[in-house]
């Protein structure tokens, strides 16, 4: 089957499904959460996390002033709370009482952690560029927040205890296949 | 269930499958690629792409060498490519001769495109910098390669066609659940 090339480059950012993370932010007693699909890890030592977002977002303006953010990995029975949190404006309504949204105590910044979330991070801003429509936010990860139970030993998601919110783009929201799993051993694969 | 705080980090990496792509780089008659799990989208106009990469990789070296780089999105069958152009020194081996790896000419570009990709992108290096371990890439992205057949009208990734390739840590690679997929409505969900 031959590609297609294009220049213009039309929704492209619905290529292949994503995590989807709920970002958090508290600056003078105002919180707010925002759903997020453009994030990323960027060093382990010190660990280093990245966010895209919009500088016209409420949720910009809090990380801003208050040099914290939360990353919240969220199962896919939240999924209805993503879509909640990113269709409402922050600047208008309190998302966290609108939505009913539980939250464990923050312990090194004061960004909310939803309890929902099976993983979630403490961040704090370390860079804040500019790259096109978007803000690059970077935050040094102090502190992470897990369901143990949910992990194998080896600190790996357990499929078979929790499926992780996947976005793919048009409102459409899934999980990971846990049938679909493979080890592919990269001493093997590396020296075929 | 109660979660567990840590400040000491662990293998805070492996809290959910990210998709796994190939970086792929080409500079004075040499070509490498590299499997890649820490890339975003980082704004829409310009189209801009994220890659984090550590330096000590020769695919780095090629890359700041060119100032341009592909980002290959492949299918759940080329797991096994993946893991192969994971685990293997471009420095010592062509990987493309190697493993065999097909390509599509480029067209902006002198990047490899893979063949077994469903979707890449060519694109010009605007930015690099230094976050703790790793540099942080970022390319305006200037031709897609995409298997338009794949992709439903709004350009959503069609699952009942392609199984995007998803990467867990710990050298597991799974794909997404076509049977999972939900649509939640932003309009409905952001106004209960």
């Amino acid at each position: 089957m031959a590609k297609t090339v294009s220049e213009g480059i039309g929704k492209f950012y619905q290529h292949y499904p994503r995590v989807a993370v709920v970002v958090t932010a508290h600056a003078e007693g105002r919180n707010n959460a925002m759903a997020a699909a453009w994030h990323t890890f960027i060093s382990i030592s010190p660990p280093l996390y990245g966010v895209s977002i919009a500088p016209e977002r409420f949720t910009y303006q809090l990380i801003v002033d208050s040099k914290e953010f939360g990353v919240n990995f969220l199962p896919f029975e939240a999924a209805e709370l993503i879509a909640s949190v990113g269709s409402s404006h922050g600047q208008e309504v309190d998302k966290f009482q609108r939505f009913n949204i539980a939250r464990d105590k923050s312990v090194k910044t004061a960004v909310p952690i939803l309890k929902a979330a099976y993983a979630a991070y403490e961040c704090r801003l370390i860079d804040d560029r500019s790259y096109g429509d978007h803000r690059l936010l970077v935050g040094e990860i102090v502190a992470v927040h897990w369901l143990k139970d949910v992990f194998t030993p080896e600190e790996v998601l357990d499929l078979d205890k929790v499926s992780p919110a996947l976005y793919m783009g048009h409102e459409l929201y899934l999980t990971a296949s846990k049938d679909s799993v493979r080890s592919l051993d990269r001493e093997v694969y590396g020296k075929r």
